[in-house]
């Protein structure tokens, strides 16, 4: 069994290599939903959403997130109506939104609600949100405090950032299904998200250091750093901002005796040995996924990676 | 200023008529809601929509519903996330739903969200709920109590009607807005809607039969019977169910005592005579509504019948 810990399209994008290297039904994701929001009276998922439809081989290839080949209809009626169209939503989008929403109404909780949608759309790994309660995580920045999609979709993720605040996450606990996930893994794979706003929310979620440190299973994180720049969006800003070393270094520096491998890029070899002594083995490898194949390719390396870990770890 | 009560699509081809024939601002059309119901969360006002469509020059003219090349992307998404899709629902329709719905769970009334919906649409006419409050028609039948959608489209009333019954409307008043406008007309129009279930809930709201009757603006209904039959849905099947008279002279007796005037069709002009024995004048006329340049003739003669009616009753 295989867990993975994931954000949206550069966790999704390992998630989908470690899905088809893996025997059916043996990959569990778990799945940031700190950038959950309501837009339209409808509760929407974005990070859950995106590894959704990326496993379920539908999502849009050229964006990362949405349904390829989806169609506008409905967001521009909406746009007559008067709404601001700042977050783009596609016609089967929409129907993941209102099921979605019309479910979790009717009482069923997130994990149950995600559960039977990934199911419907063929998906075999289980895809698991980091919690049933609801966190919103919200960013500091010099024009105020900002919801996440305000900052990161609206504003284009211009502003500085400052701080992060997980609101509501007194109250969120690991959930029942994502507990015993991580109980019965056989390997922990930290996806390359960002470590701030995606895998920094499940860590914060009661129960999340815990169990991961109960567990006897080589856990493994891919650096979201590159070069020194994010692959994707405002992980370099953000951890600039937050005082933190905008580098694969960086990032180790965060899940600091939470991981016993960290992969990092041929870019960053010479962050190896610093990386090492923060107490992890290192993997230096192409770190980059830019295609499927990619994705294939470096799940093969983590799992024997995490497989030559944990063979050393017993 | 014109006051049309009518129901889906039959009231809304007259509704239209009137609205070209007079000018910018001088109609409103009171809707009935009792065929509201809730679907996928959302808040479905499948007459008022009708109406606003038509008027709005968006309604699909194949079906006298829906919006003209409409996609049905969400509604297919929802069908693989196991939903049955026994009621029609375009992706343009789908914003209507999602915009209403997350206005009257902001708070706002149906009538306010009604206004702004039908006005982004560039409709000038007033488009009135009869009610803010839920009022469900449920049809008794050997089956059973069925809500209104699930005989009328679910099971494509093939079902006998033995009764009506209007689940919340001692509750149910009518708006202030529908008040001022009856208060305001000079004329007052019941369309050739299903006097059972689209006419009679909008009369039996507290509040409507009074202000009709406190009314010196002639009122005048249009047949939606001819020839013995409905024009359109189950009117015919409803009146023969319900002990009426399945006749123009049975939907006459159903308006005894409420307005001045009624218009039949040519096919139905040996009625006309008991008709005008129930204390109302009759026009005889083409009531058949084919094409647009109809609906445009016939408003102008229901117009010009009611100043006839009007001048009289002064």
């Amino acid at each position: 069994m295989i867990v993975a810990l994931a954000g949206g399209v550069g966790g999704a994008k390992l998630a989908q290599g470690l899905y088809h290297v893996s025997p059916p039904d043996s990959l569990a994701v778990i799945v940031n939903t700190g950038d959950d929001f309501e837009l339209f009276g409808l509760r929407i998922s974005p990070d859950a959403d995106t590894v959704m439809y990326t496993l379920a081989g539908i999502a849009n290839p050229a964006t990362g997130w949405g349904v390829v080949n989806d169609t506008r209809a409905t967001l521009e009626m909406l746009g007559r109506y008067g709404y601001e169209l700042w977050f783009q939503l596609g016609d089967n989008d929409f129907a993941t939104h209102i099921a979605r929403t019309a479910q979790l109404r009717a009482g069923d909780s997130l994990t149950e609600v995600t559960r039977r949608l990934s199911r419907a759309l063929g998906m075999r790994a289980a895809l698991l949100p980091m919690c049933d309660e609801g966190v919103a995580t919200l960013v500091d920045t010099p024009a105020g405090r900002l919801a996440f999609q305000d900052y990161f979709v609206r504003r284009r993720h211009a502003d500085p950032v400052s701080g992060i605040v997980l609101d509501g996450i007194e109250a969120a606990t690991i959930t029942a299904d994502a507990a015993q996930a991580i109980a019965r893994a056989t390997v922990i794979v930290v996806c390359p998200s960002n470590p701030v706003v995606s895998i920094g929310p499940i860590l914060a979620v009661n129960g999340y250091r815990s169990a991961l440190a109960a567990s006897s299973a080589p856990r493994v994180a891919i650096s979201p750093i590159v070069g020194g720049k994010a692959l994707r969006g405002p992980a370099d800003q953000m951890l600039a901002g937050l005082g933190h070393d905008v580098s694969a270094f960086g990032v180790a520096q965060l899940y600091g005796g939470l991981v016993d491998g960290f992969v990092i890029d041929h870019a960053d070899r010479e962050q190896a040995e610093r990386i090492g002594a923060l107490g992890m083995r290192v993997l230096v490898t192409d770190a980059v996924m830019r295609d499927e194949p990619d994705r294939q390719r470096l799940a093969r390396e983590v799992l024997d990676f995490a497989a030559d870990i944990g063979s050393s770890k017993r």
